[in-house]
């Protein structure tokens, strides 16, 4: 099932949304927040799937579904998680930053605690109070956990998987090496980031979903023009098993804990940085790649990070060419 | 006031409690969480605040109040972050690493993101999966905030802070500095933190509260012996709106927003590391600083870190000798 939140009091209120993002039911009378729903999901799961097939078979009222409505799906949660399950994004990163990527990085994954008080809608502005922050999408995949006992196994942690998304975890890139300095995470450089209109449940997503990772291709596209192109089921070193595991090996994890994989990146075939799209490459899930990528080539990096007016787009499509979540689209405004 | 959550559901049920923690009465007929009242506190403190002083005045049904029976205020939340405002400790657990003090650090605050997903009762266990991990307390202060706008003023922020308590921010001392060299937080070395059982609305501290600090000194008891004595007014380098503005630079924070101070640590008058409490000194919040002035002293550690079955107590008493907040008391044991 695919599963919203409507704009509504602090957590928004619960619908089903068709396949097709098309039409949604209203699932307040089970229950009225996803939230809700995820601390009780045993038991009520099966009660909202059985309300998205009836949705299917125009069996119940609908109304359309328009992503520019959504809220979050959880506006706002009791934890946020990212990753950085593609290596080569850290790789890249790291090398933008003359830093060396530490061996162990291809065995231990890198994770920050993001804050989880303000989770943005898809078409929410990405609000910006100073363009020399260095203003970065990173287009990832994210998922929401159940609770999560402590010591899970990789494989074990598989089970908890609620449902699946898309998330842009927005990044200050250059408040980001005064806090790395610090070695105590990220409470300025990584602001509120912004979650997909629907979020979906694995069994939903068919064979795009298995081994724990979302096997579709990830569309970015900046200002209309395609910027990347990356397959999320790629070049995952570490799939959300993996990352739910990490994260369990001290502390229990609460139902409704999001966890991000770190930003979708590919290599070329040949081993060398992604080419841009626009030179048949699968390009990149964030500018701070295409600068890193840049740098290689001519010294110095070209695209600068967004400034206001500029508009990320972020899709997930099927192999129909379906949007499977909806797209998340904002506009970097003054804010 | 003084509010506590009653164990009930995922979030407890909100009890106003008197100012000799002796009795409670319930606030479910005004909001049944302590985090709906924090959504919608211009409205409802003032319900509630008259609910206390009917308490007060005996004209309402009183029950008896335990600590032992409290929840955390806030059993999970959206947000929970935590300072270093008394940079004594942070100095004297840098130098335990053989690490430098870097000088912005006087000026800059460290603070990381915490997960607020299963924040635990006073007297619940600690629980530890393995003591090689290196178990330590750290007793501090912590404020819960309203909605704060982004790039809020230190002095304006003030202002947001709804309730202020304590907290033992649990820490894995072993596994820090692995996470502390990849830059990202903590998401291994910071298990679940323990809250003390009752939270107090600032003007009801009175004179305790001012300028953005607890006036008060912050008991710590290690199976019953006298381990700190700190004084967490003084040498306190970060206020409350210090920390809470460095919080929102970039970003607006959310009711119910959990921001601790970081471990409670005082200097000798002379300058030198505080004596323990045994020698006539104000001993410490934490093990790790009392091992960093063994280590000073005879050049390794003496005291080793908690072992199943040590009872850490933390508690800040007011002037006439009052436990303000009740006790933390938890014993660590296996889990």
């Amino acid at each position: 099932m695919k599963l919203a939140s409507l704009p509504q009091g602090r957590d928004g209120r619960l619908v089903v949304v068709s396949d097709d993002l098309a039409w949604y039911a209203e699932a307040g009378h089970i229950v009225p927040t996803l939230q809700g729903l995820l601390d009780d999901w045993e038991r009520l799961a099966p009660e909202v799937g059985s309300l998205a097939i009836e949705l299917a078979h125009e069996a119940i009222p609908r109304l359309r579904f328009h992503e520019r409505e959504a809220a979050a799906p959880l506006p706002r949660a009791f934890q946020w998680v990212d990753g950085s399950a593609y290596v080569n994004h850290v790789e890249l990163v790291r090398q933008a930053r003359g830093a060396q990527l530490p061996e162990s990085f291809w065995t231990d994954p890198l994770m920050y605690q993001g804050g989880s008080d303000d989770l943005r809608g898809a078409r929410d502005p990405i609000t910006l109070a100073d363009e020399a922050w260095g203003c970065d999408c990173e287009a990832e995949i994210v998922v929401v956990t159940g609770d999560v006992p402590q010591g899970v196994t990789p494989e074990a942690a598989l089970d908890h998987i609620r449902l699946v998304g898309l998330v842009n975890d927005v990044s200050l890139r250059n408040l980001i090496p005064g806090e790395l300095a610090k070695g105590f995470g990220f409470v300025q450089a990584k602001p509120a980031s912004h979650f997909s209109p629907v979020f979906v449940t694995p069994a939903a997503l068919g064979e795009a979903w298995r081994d724990g990772k979302l096997h579709l291709p990830l569309h970015v596209d900046i200002n209309g023009q395609a910027f990347g192109r990356a397959e999320a089921g790629e070049e995952c070193t570490f799939d959300f098993g993996v990352l739910i595991a990490h994260l369990a090996k001290t502390r229990r994890i609460g139902a409704g804990t999001l966890i991000g994989s770190g930003t979708v990146s590919n290599r070329d075939p040949d081993g060398s940085p992604g080419r841009p799209v626009a030179e048949g490459g699968r390009g990149y899930s964030c500018i701070a790649e295409q600068r890193m990528v840049e740098t290689i080539r001519t010294g110095a990096p070209a695209t600068p990070f967004l400034k206001y007016g500029d508009v990320v787009r972020i899709e997930a499509r099927d192999f129909r060419g379906k949007s499977v979540f909806g797209a998340i689209e904002g506009e970097v405004v003054r804010g």
